[in-house]
């Protein structure tokens, strides 16, 4: 498979003289080099016979990563592309006063294009951070926006329509019928799963309990089943949600989703704050993965997720940045900084090791969505899916590969990435974008914000 | 005063263009110009008058800080510049077994040179991310290291040797008898306070309760008041460090500090993660002032600071990072962030707002240092301490200005930092630093923490 990058054809790329991270198995760190061949990992380590057998034994494309760590591609289990126009426009610390007086009104401002250029904005941030796929939970209406923008970034995505019929607060512009929000997400699935050579996935993504019926819910679970694909919602996030979703049901999210056969190891869940140990049995029972999104937790005051009872759970796990306005940015190295931190803060004696919070925004995060055979990893024969990390500044000094790992976690910045690739594709190189415009994409969004706002306010959007 | 930058001197430096956060009792917000003269801001806002009074109409120097806020640089209220050196080499979470198993004896095996080079390699990235200003806790021996890295590299200090003379796992080389403690501290002060045109004064470092004996803390505290200088020290961290001070004086820091005499309007005290509403009561009694380190409080598991109540109590209070190797980085934007989502997760409704966060890394953390005359705010006549820092990226986007405080605390980040100055001298313009030299910084600490960690290891260190 060729493909074009800002000119020439290539399907080889030789990444050399970096410290290779390469959370396998084994958890392996050394030096070496990564060969990639047509979108895969051809070879890894001590790549000289797999590079001599190559055509005229040099590779299409060449990047030095002397003084940088070379990782596998972050994956972000959890964002939404359609909120990157809010940031900083919803500054509430409450969860759902925050969804009701702010993200929905201007969600269901939303038009096409303002869309397209939340989903570009947000990509930008993501590919220069060393993001090389993504969940993405996207609004009600226009999702193919987002399936273009992604299929144009070059990143790997699971991502889906929103899908809601009820609930408080809902502007009637959201609330669709349980029916039609299922006929259209099928309609999504049956154009964008699979699509640009198997990097595109589509999820079917019932927003929350509070604002899907019971039937909704019926029909995901079914329409997930039928295709094939994964499960991707919210529960347990705030203290003002559980009690509304114990109003509502009598019970908790993850019971309710128990109950009714919502649990699978098609179901990733983002938040889980609040689940107790008999929440977690049952998501480990049913093979359903979390996502801890500490950033968003703790802007939004909802609480500590407890992160190491989801590990020695068993469940699979991932971590992400969630939406902009609730954080407001979308880098792994915040949110793993925060992983770690906040996990030590809470369990001094039994927290998680920088070596396991990048397990989460690498390896295991691909389990999380069901693509741990293909990505989240650099393994020969996986998607070349990577980022190198320079390690070399200031900041990172005096003995940045003594301890790879905390130098990752604790001290390395989104802006130490030189490098993202996604399938064998170059996205980001030192500085640079391949497949974006960067700063039309600032801004596109800027002069869409602004309409987007004017739309919402004309509404009554305070 | 004309000074030396890298080549011509200058003695005025324009600024225009930007977004001023001026950090004024007003909180004024505007687009507008700053004028530099003599080190100290000439003039703000409008400052075509000023301008044109100035030999030939022109600034000597000028920057166009379109697309980025202009803010008071960084105050970092709580910093130890001997411990960069032992960044990433430090992973123990709990407080008494990081210092007496890693720390104390690094530290013990710092030489003139190491120690210079930890403090430079701190103060090329503290100076590239916005810092002005910082509070700095040395250690025992070769203080004037850090002084003369602090006069070169042009920031404003205020920096103190450690204090300690007893104490479990204090390594031998680091206790000193009470009365040569002091009278090596009485003569740094006698050589560095006021020094560098009154950029850098001199502290008394009493390192923390179990350190130092009473009558160390006696002659401390004499010191502090016959010279006049501030007191810094670390209380109520973490709980092993509560526990170990209940055991040894029957009570807590606080209370010990305030039956002793300790507590003053000179009083720095690092962390408070663990005070309670009377010991809150003590120190805002006496006037004593708090450094709040977010970051090291959750990577040493130390808890959660109730910042919150701190100010509801009126104390003065500032922002800190701590060492590398308990964070693993002196970047405030990190701090900022953290301080604003914790406060928000441990009290929804009476958080600290991005503006209150600003203040304790600006105009509050001067205030708490005893410099809020001096420096922490953009106004007529203060010291020319600025930042300048770009909003117009894609993870700033979409609209940056619509709440500065929310992109500058949630969005921004340390390489977003353009430009540096310090008392009307740029030290970092556009990823260069102008007083370091980054890269030889980088790879003396390199050189110098290997043989370091070779003479520690050589004295035991595990």
């Amino acid at each position: 498979m060729l493909h074009r990058h800002g000119g020439p054809l290539l399907s080889t790329l030789l990444v050399h003289s970096g410290t290779l991270v390469r959370m396998d198995a084994a958890r392996t760190v050394g030096r070496g080099d990564v060969l990639v061949r047509d979108g895969r990992i051809a070879a890894l380590g001590d790549v000289s016979a797999a590079l001599a057998a190559l055509p005229g034994g040099r590779a299409d494309e060449v990047f030095d990563a002397s003084g940088c760590f070379v990782l596998p591609g972050f994956v972000h289990g959890h964002v939404h592309l359609c909120q990157t126009l809010f940031r900083g426009l919803a500054e509430q610390a409450d969860l759902l006063e925050w969804l009701t007086r702010r993200i929905w009104p201007l969600e269901a401002a939303h038009t096409e294009a303002s869309l397209a250029a939340s989903a570009r904005l947000g990509l930008a941030e993501l590919i220069a951070g060393g993001v090389t796929c993504v969940n993405d939970m996207g609004t009600v209406h226009h999702t193919d926006a987002v399936g273009a923008a992604l299929e144009e970034s070059g990143l790997r995505a699971v991502f889906g329509k929103a899908l809601m019929d009820e609930g408080e607060g809902v502007p009637p512009a959201l609330a669709e019928p349980a029916r039609e929000a299922i006929r259209e997400a099928d309609a999504l699935a049956a154009r964008w799963h699979g699509a640009a050579g198997g990097r595109l996935r589509v999820s079917v993504a019932p927003r929350f309990i509070l604002s899907c019926s019971a039937p909704l819910w019926r029909e995901a679970v079914a329409l997930a089943e039928a295709r094939g694909l994964m499960l991707h919602t919210h529960l347990a996030e705030a203290p003002s949600e559980g009690a509304a979703v114990q109003a509502a049901t009598g019970t908790t999210a993850a019971r309710w989703f128990h109950a009714h056969g919502v649990l699978s190891e098609r179901f990733v869940g983002a938040h889980g704050v609040w689940l107790d140990a008999e929440e977690l049995y049952l998501l480990r029972a049913a093979d359903a993965a979390l996502v801890h999104c500490p950033g968003a937790n703790l802007k939004l005051g909802s609480g500590f997720a407890r992160v190491r009872a989801w590990r020695d759970a068993g469940l699979r796990c991932g971590l992400g940045a969630d939406g902009p306005p609730c954080n407001n940015r979308l880098d792994t190295f915040h949110e793993m900084s925060l992983a770690a931190g906040l996990s030590r803060a809470l369990d001094r004696e039994r927290h998680l090791p920088a070596r396991e919070v990048l397990a989460l925004a690498t390896c295991e995060g691909a389990r999380a969505l069901g693509l741990g055979d293909e990505t989240g990893s650099l393994e020969t024969g996986k998607a070349a899916d990577l980022a190198v990390v320079r390690h070399d500044l200031a900041h990172h000094g005096p003995q940045p590969a003594a301890d790879p790992y905390a130098t990752i976690v604790h001290a390395c910045r989104a802006d130490d990435v030189r490098l993202t690739v996604c399938a064998g594709r170059v996205l980001w190189r030192d500085g640079a974008h391949a497949t974006l415009d960067a700063p039309r994409a600032v801004s596109d969004a800027r002069l869409e914000a602004l309409a987007l706002v004017r739309r919402a306010e004309a509404r009554g959007l305070a």
